[in-house]
């Protein structure tokens, strides 16, 4: 017990005296800072701060939240508290293109990803998939046309309530969410675009890509928002690519960033380590 | 003499036989092929190669030509030899900052960069790069102003003609070419734009990309057409940044970046590595 | 059946006259050209290439091949005729660390690794890939000790005659193969070497790297030679990491290089991409 | 006055307490922290910081460090307060190469690292850098033998102790420092090695690189010490490189390596970002 991490993620003003406040709160009830990131924002003025400590003796986090309660209120705080050890609730949309359900799954299986995954939503048959073990996995089969697209999403929302759900990850889902539906999840809806936004946003990226003849191809990793292709960045990545790269492989060399970029991304948010600000977002990364 | 190499680009619409009656000419005349690339685009149907030989015996340049010529005329060839060890004429345009310009007087100083600068274009005075050591260029400072832009561009064009200038290097040169200006010199001029294109086309790219909160910055090297920031692209490069990257601190980045990608932009174009189609360029780069 | 590829690899001592000789000969079949590479080395004077290409009417592969072999031996070649619609066979070997070969099954299902897998060997039993599809793969169940090391290698060595195997991939496994076994893979058995050689030779890499403090760690995939880790580099990649990263996060970053490193040496190996010229490889990469 | 930045980088064993203690210190003095790293090295328990911040009314500078003085003797801290603004005296050694030279006068000129220059020590003569201007910087020439080390090693020192200089920089300069100038200059002595340590250590390392055949070439930035290219590494970095590249091609790639990773590591140095920890370092990059 005494080994569990916790991480206090948190942004205010800021004003002199935060970081001392905090902790000495924490070392007031035993908590050993393990790992501290803070970020100054100076065009806003806003301070954001993600303090991952452990207790050293008995576990005091009950005292420990009070104490923060108080100096949240004192400097005006957006704050949480959260338990590393406690498993978010992961929700996993795919369509025909698994290579990123594929790593995902590997990575949590493996222990790379600590996350539950509470279900896997394709809009394709179980056999488009036939390779991939989802022994203990829920899976959903839920075909999508323009008439049926506002029951599909009502039930992907009942999963996300039903199970409570904490993350939902864009597997290359090849839908674009409602504007409803994105407003639910904001905050907790992550996609992979394949390019490097804000270039070639839409429809076909790798075409757009070989058109224009750039000769770097990336993918995007961002919160879903009800703009298209517009919500806070969480990570991109690049590979170098050459003008004897067709469309086809410049998909091929894409599945590798994705996938990478994609998984990043989730890890990221899995332990507390992304704060958005407005359109844009702040990475304590590891 | 007999060291001396050469290239032969050319494209043409892909057809049996092409590389076979070029090599023949090639051996005919005793011309060993050092260095070759081609590339079949299979979207178009065309052929695109360049080929880098030396004589081993007597330099039979001109029989040579006249056997090309037959080939060029059978295949309805775009061609054309160069002696690489003819200097390209290079005329330099830039503006306050001289991260580029010092950098590409640094590298054509050692020999990195085989070309004949015929003079350097700035619109402020001298002393603004008053470290730079121009020994032996020709500086001429020709301001510009909204009212002044149509004369200041016919001095730069009287210098062009003058000169007989192969190569215009925008080295961070901050005006927008007239549409006239950039048609004339279409495919012989060379600009450095401070993003990873097509993001974030136009004035300050670098504050674009921080209120985007992209997590890569970059550059690209492309030719000048009368479209601003569309011409087709030669190189580019990113870097990493992160949300704690100031306006500033991309500037100070994109500095490494953009001397990079047009040095190796201006490299490739001198040795005739970058052919252009349509919008995009092939580039066989070494 | 005209539209099939074949690729034609060779090397000479460089002198004037061979692509002339070959490109002829190609011509004369109906053959074109579409990709060709070559390399000359003017340290040794050797001349390499690759040149892929496909009848335009009929397939006279046979009378390209006489035509060829005369070509041959006027400049004496080494050299070698393949059609690459027929798949190489390949064996796996591999230990507890499972990411590549997963990595390595879903790009062969997904047809970017154009193989027949003919077998997985393990020194680990079937339950440790329990989550993998080896669905239609002969999986062989090789535990190995000191005492059945000789014996287990000819187990091995029988799977390699018995398929005709023309790739064996050590996905991770992480047992040293005998200097007999390594000599009669000579060329046709790539390692994946958890480190960026040459640092880091030998036992627990990623342990000696963060033990000497470097700020980038890496992958190398290469031929497997009796000397262990002095093969023939393929294909090499780096990831950053910093003071903060364990030993274990190393492991975990290194396994990303690690599978994409070693899934391009296989495919270039497949595509005939790879010549080794002594101690180094020539690579004609895509 | 109420601007200028400060740091307070200091180290000790980790314990309960630490950055309670630090922080209460710098807000009872009216000092805002900008910006603050810290590190936990679990394998050895050490904790290390640093903490940037600015006084928020008057400067109590004097107040702050006797704070602080009874903090770090309560948790027996290394620990030392820098002025920001208070320029680092540097000594840069050169020998033929100048890349790196011309790369650091550039940055220095235009504000991007921040140090006063005291001298440019070189074994070959003014001549040697033309083109460069050392106006207003003291130039050196100081040729060696190996009959006149010892002695010019003296010259060396004397500048050192003359100008109580904060760092040397070894900017490409082709000699072996003895084993008692390295002692005196331990920890403030930045060498830029031309390979990705540690392979290719010792003399000629690009040609090392290219008869291994390597797939990436790198530099490495480290501290000298008495050990040669043992140093704890400060930063590094690659780029890719093919069979194609000759040795000279391998050398002009690595001057855009070795210029951009020496730049970074002095800028760190400068900042007070490094701290060495044994063998190794801890950055705490911006």
């Amino acid at each position: 017990m005494a080994n569990e991490r916790y991480a206090l993620i948190f942004s205010c003003e800021d004003q002199l005296g935060i970081t001392a406040a905090v902790s000495v709160s924490l070392e007031a009830c035993g908590a050993n800072i393990t790992e501290a990131h803070q970020y100054n924002d100076e065009e806003t003025g806003q301070f954001f701060s993600r303090i991952e400590f452990a207790f050293v003796g008995d576990v005091r986090i009950d005292e420990l939240t009070n104490k923060l309660q108080s100096v949240a209120e004192r400097f005006e705080m957006e704050w949480e508290v959260r338990n590393l050890s406690l498993r978010k609730k992961s929700l996993i949309l795919v369509s025909r293109f698994d290579h990123c359900l594929a790593d995902i799954l590997y990575r949590w299986r493996i222990g790379e990803l600590a996350m539950d995954i509470v279900g896997i939503v394709a809009n394709y048959p179980r056999e488009t998939y036939q390779h991939q073990s989802f022994d203990g996995l829920e899976f959903h089969y839920l075909p999508i046309t323009p008439e049926t697209k506002r029951e599909q999403e009502g039930q992907i929302w009942d999963l996300v309530k039903k199970h409570s759900v904490d993350l939902v990850v864009l597997a290359r889902y090849m839908q674009i969410l409602s504007t409803e539906l994105s407003a639910r999840l904001e905050g907790r809806c992550i996609n992979i675009h394949h390019s490097f936004l804000p270039g070639f946003k839409g429809a076909k990226p790798y075409h757009q890509a070989r058109a224009r003849g750039v000769k770097l191809i990336g993918a995007t990793a961002h919160y879903v928002t009800q703009n298209l292709d517009e919500g806070p960045i969480i990570e991109q990545d690049v590979e170098r690519v050459s003008h004897h790269d067709t469309a086809d492989a410049l998909v091929r060399k894409g599945r590798d960033i994705e996938r990478r970029v994609l998984s990043r991304a989730i890890a990221w948010h899995l332990q507390g380590r992304v704060i958005t600000s407005g359109p844009k977002t702040i990475v304590f990364s590891d």
